[in-house]
């Protein structure tokens, strides 16, 4: 799993059926680079998280059909970026 | 999910017909790099996109068995390039 | 199979259901990289170790359902950083 | 899908049953790095080409279970290398 | 498939269960990379090889359930490093 930094939310109005109204968050990586993430835990900005990528992502999901290939899986406790 | 801007069509003749008459789609990432993917939103050039991966590509075409291993799932609104 | 060092572990109080009681390691890689990997082996901090992804992470639990895409495999036996 | 330029046939006397007969084809990408795909097209050294790796690229062969998890997917038309 | 030159055996005195007595070498890649890969055919240190990930991986070994996610698949005629 990943660590990541959610910065934000996704605003997306045209999106494919099989998202639903998943919740969309922004993520920044220790490298900087900026990925997209569903969130089935509801993360506020600022928190640290990790995310499972590709089949484990979709059974992170309350719904195991959504279309995503990066879930946010939990908060992380005291992180500080090193 | 990552994020790629829309710069052209890509045109290829021949194709295995696994791949049908998919629109297939020329992106650009945050560091330059180039990627093709399969597009069944509609996405004109210049518009910022989210995409998925691997299986989930697939379940984000109208037919599962489409060739892909990337494909557009939806258009960010307001995205500024970071 | 990937080669990393492990840190520590990841204390993280609100996680998903899927991830049980699960222990979660931060691992260190050759390049400095840190990711977090479930470790069904009970490996200390200090110790070098290879990792599985994907399908094989979650096969490498004892309950093949765990919500991981990142897992220890084993101990390596006098591994010099190199 | 990404996109390479198929540079030579790889010569390989000892490979798993699995592969069959396949053609592999050397292919080297946008940053020079090497990478060997299966070739289902019938493509020349020269040409440029798009692939699809995992599940994907299995999909792409006629035999599903060809052991690859790279397939030329296409011939691109008029690319210039950017 | 990627292309590795296989550098040494992995000494590793505790493993998962789900690797059996499975042959692990270690391999050097083209950056210098350093990997572990299952190996079913059997190759002496020094030579070059092609790999693959995944799914395929698994499919490659005797044994499909093996845990591993990169599998060496053929040893490569007179190559040389570019």
């Amino acid at each position: 799993m990943e660590i990541w930094r959610v910065v934000d939310d996704l605003v997306c109005s045209r999106r494919l059926p099989g998202l639903g109204q998943t919740s969309l968050r922004v993520l920044r990586g220790q490298r900087g680079e900026t990925m997209v993430a569903t969130d089935p835990v509801g993360v506020p900005p600022g928190k640290w998280v990790f995310t499972c990528i590709g089949t484990a992502a979709r059974l992170a999901m309350p719904d195991h059909d959504t279309l995503t290939d990066l879930t946010i899986c939990g908060i992380i406790d005291g992180w500080d970026e090193t």
